[in-house]
């Protein structure tokens, strides 16, 4: 069993307004010395390392599901096996 | 300006019903080898760093408005200044 963890980020050029509200959130906390926040998701996969090409796998995956290539990027880690 | 990364993740014990459902999803279209999926968030916040204690800061910010600590785990990094 192989562990990825994906993240997946907003593109730059995309408003993030749940980032924004919390931002506004912390400033009104007195956090005032946020100066941005974007918020992303991050999934945790276990992946069967039968399975073949695992990069290629969690790529298709990524495009055809997990994310909106349109408004967000996605970068991947592939952690070594873990104990069953 | 130091950017801190903040992952928050469902703590083990707690079911996840968006990560169930995007299984099945992956499993309808036939990504059998996928096991199990956890989804969390993560928050990129950019911090100006005159702000003294950027680690108890996080912290403080993660634990009364970033994340629900019954439910959730938090675990974060602290990048090295930002050229702004």
């Amino acid at each position: 069993m192989k562990k990825v963890n994906v993240y997946v980020t907003l593109r730059e050029s995309v408003l993030d307004p749940q980032g924004s509200a919390v931002k506004g959130a912390l400033h009104a906390m007195d956090y005032k010395a946020v100066q941005d926040v974007r918020i992303g998701k991050f999934l945790e996969l276990q992946i069967d390392e039968t399975a073949g090409d695992i990069d290629a796998l969690v790529k298709e995956m990524c495009e055809r599901l997990l994310t909106n290539t349109v408004i967000e990027d996605y970068r991947y880690e592939i952690e070594e096996a873990v104990s069953q």
